[in-house]
């Protein structure tokens, strides 16, 4: 039986509840983190630490420990469960609940084949709430998610109204045309912690990064598509609504992938 | 100490809880309504049963009881608590969890004042995801009902990307010009239980009913405005983003309330 914290405490997770007659309950007023544990290490805590407020502040949801606390809590359950790799979510619920979880999954990893061959995307036309804020207000993420599946694919990419790939359900969205990576720019979507590190290989790289989020009509004269999160850092894309996106930047998408995943060791 | 149902089964109120790792709980995968049980008896108990379907429907969610059996557990917790007059809630979580409660508290009621003198409504630029589902994804409602209690407001009127005031965080909206009932059609609004009866009030009053929702810029030119919900019957606002509103119609919607609570009884 795995261990979790509940406001700094250890507790067990199947203990890990919220009353249905909590107001913050009903209204998914709470925020998130997914970070990975990588040898007993957290993986850019500090920017997801920084995450955390900066969703909570965008709902006026008061965080009800500091980031040492949180650290602490991090620590101190690592080492209860002895834990070297793992997926780690912590949440905080605000309003009347007002607590932290933090609460600990086998790492999330995907087979090789999902980098070789690349995934298949759905398409899904919805935009988020406060997109640049992490919170449960999550059901369009589900839904979307879902009727890709249904289809056979892996991932749901967002088109807004103007018609432009924001980003996934659960990852950030860019195109590659030559030497240029197009992806939306921070007011339009979560501004991912691997994003950053997304943008900052491709500079390494020599492109030249253009915040401008592809438009869904023109998405198969690029030279190549991925997503990034946290569990997949940058993972290309074999289709889009059923149809072969450009492979063309394949191994440059890989390049990107592999930094990033050399810098989570940092 | 109260009662509840969890999938038919009488349980305490306290031990209505749901886990955190659970998807349905982290994505906001529900549905719900509130009822109102007066004399022992639930009003429009058919209507609420078909929207509570009609929500699950509109997000694919299964629900693991018929409206026989929700109609059987109601009576059964109304029997065990001996409930009078009370506001009942049905919840219906998804996916993961799979699991329907029903939990009672005091019927929640507003004083005589509110539909005399009219209360007051901030605004807040917003539109819900599949408005005409009643689902827990209620972050936008939750911080527009906050900021809106923030500046002494009783309610917040949402208003679209078309300036148009489409509903209430937790009510329908309506105006009133002459002999014009004015208010969103059902496309773009929770379709009201409640809304449903003022519709039906406004033509007995020989009113004519226009599926238009009133534009925010000219709210300030109509004889009245007011909003309606389970709890609330139909409501005068007084004000609107600190503005007065006219209160020609106001004897007008204390009609139309007197009409919706007296066909609660029928």
């Amino acid at each position: 039986m795995r261990n979790a914290i509940k406001n700094g405490e250890i507790i067990k997770e199947s203990e890990c509840l919220v009353p249905i007659t909590a107001r913050a309950v009903q209204y998914s007023f709470s925020v998130y983190e997914a970070l990975r544990v990588i040898g007993g290490k957290v993986v850019h805590l500090e920017d997801h630490l920084a995450r955390l407020k900066e969703s909570a502040d965008a709902i006026s949801l008061k965080l009800s420990a500091s980031d040492e606390e949180i650290t602490l809590w991090l620590d101190k359950l690592i080492k209860e469960d002895n834990i070297v790799d793992a997926t780690v979510r912590i949440l905080a619920l605000g309003g009347d609940v007002d607590t932290i979880f933090i609460t600990h999954q086998d790492l999330l990893t995907y087979p090789d084949s999902y980098y070789i061959d690349g995934i298949d995307c759905g398409v899904y036309y919805g935009e988020r709430f406060l997109p640049y804020a992490k919170t449960s207000n999550l059901l369009m993420s589900y839904i979307a998610l879902e009727s890709a599946k249904e289809e056979g694919n892996f991932e749901s990419l967002l088109i807004n109204r103007k018609g432009l790939i924001t980003e996934g359900t659960r990852s950030n969205f860019y195109a590659i045309s030559e030497n240029r990576l197009y992806t939306a720019d921070d007011s339009l979507v979560l501004s991912g912690i691997t994003r950053i590190s997304v943008l900052r290989a491709a500079k390494e790289l020599g492109m030249e990064i253009i915040l401008d989020a592809p438009s869904f009509s023109e998405i198969y004269s690029f030279d190549g598509a991925f997503i990034s999160s946290t569990s997949m850092a940058a993972m290309p894309i074999a289709t889009i609504d059923g149809r072969a996106v450009s492979q063309k930047s394949h191994d440059t998408i890989l390049k990107i992938r592999d930094l990033v995943r050399a810098w989570e060791l940092e």
